[in-house]
């Protein structure tokens, strides 16, 4: 198995919804909307919008309670534009769960939630190199 | 916000355990053993192992029970070499939830879980565009 990633389906309980907060945050996608899914490019993998049972379903699981322990992050190239993103997602709707702060692991960080709970830590790490288009590459 | 996944993080509920199931599917990490977390670079991008608790107290949250709807995805070139990737998991210690089979999307995929029971799709979708560094491209 390569050491890939290539496809992040989050489960929604409400697609147009979802997708909506997304397209507030400046993401798009092609997805004709009369489909039940929405799939956004990001870099060399696909980040996807789907029903929360469909996804339970498809992967031969009953759904649980709350948060399953997976987390999201989105890195950015400075602590202040950390706190740009944070407030762009509260203009978006989305709950703020962790106030943009000094991180335990000398970085700059606050966390927010989609619609679904699904958190998104917004992070300015200055031990990691943020390429111009996006990638992130751990240091030797 | 830029439309941008840059880290993935897995809870898990025992590191060593974790770390090792990943390491015998192929994947490598330069974290060195003593710190808490593995970070694997997958393109551009990085999957992370870190302790389940830690995970939800850092992102503000409780963790809830059972699977939190969200899966992850592997996508390969043909049918054959998903068959080869779910033995390689089942080899490897993994719960084979869905057996590789054509999907009602017009591909071939199977399930694993990992030790911690994230899902992994292994998916063969001959709509999408699989370049040869791994990178997947939605078609036009």
């Amino acid at each position: 198995m390569k050491q890939r990633l290539t496809v992040l389906t989050l489960g929604v309980s409400d697609l147009t919804r979802s997708r909506c907060f997304y397209e507030a945050l400046g993401w798009r996608s092609d997805s004709p909307p009369e489909i039940d899914v929405a799939f956004f490019q990001s870099g060399g993998m696909v980040v996807a919008l789907w029903d929360r049972a469909n996804v339970a379903a498809d992967n031969g699981l009953e759904l649980g309670s709350g948060f399953g322990g997976v987390s999201l992050a989105h890195n950015v190239a400075s602590d202040a534009e950390v706190d740009v993103v944070l407030a762009e997602a509260a203009a978006a709707g989305a709950r703020i769960t962790k106030q943009p702060a000094p991180t335990f692991w000398g970085g700059y960080s606050g966390v927010f939630l989609d619609p679904d709970g699904h958190p998104w830590e917004v992070a300015h790490n200055p031990h990691w190199i943020l390429m111009d288009d996006g990638d992130v590459i751990l240091p030797d």
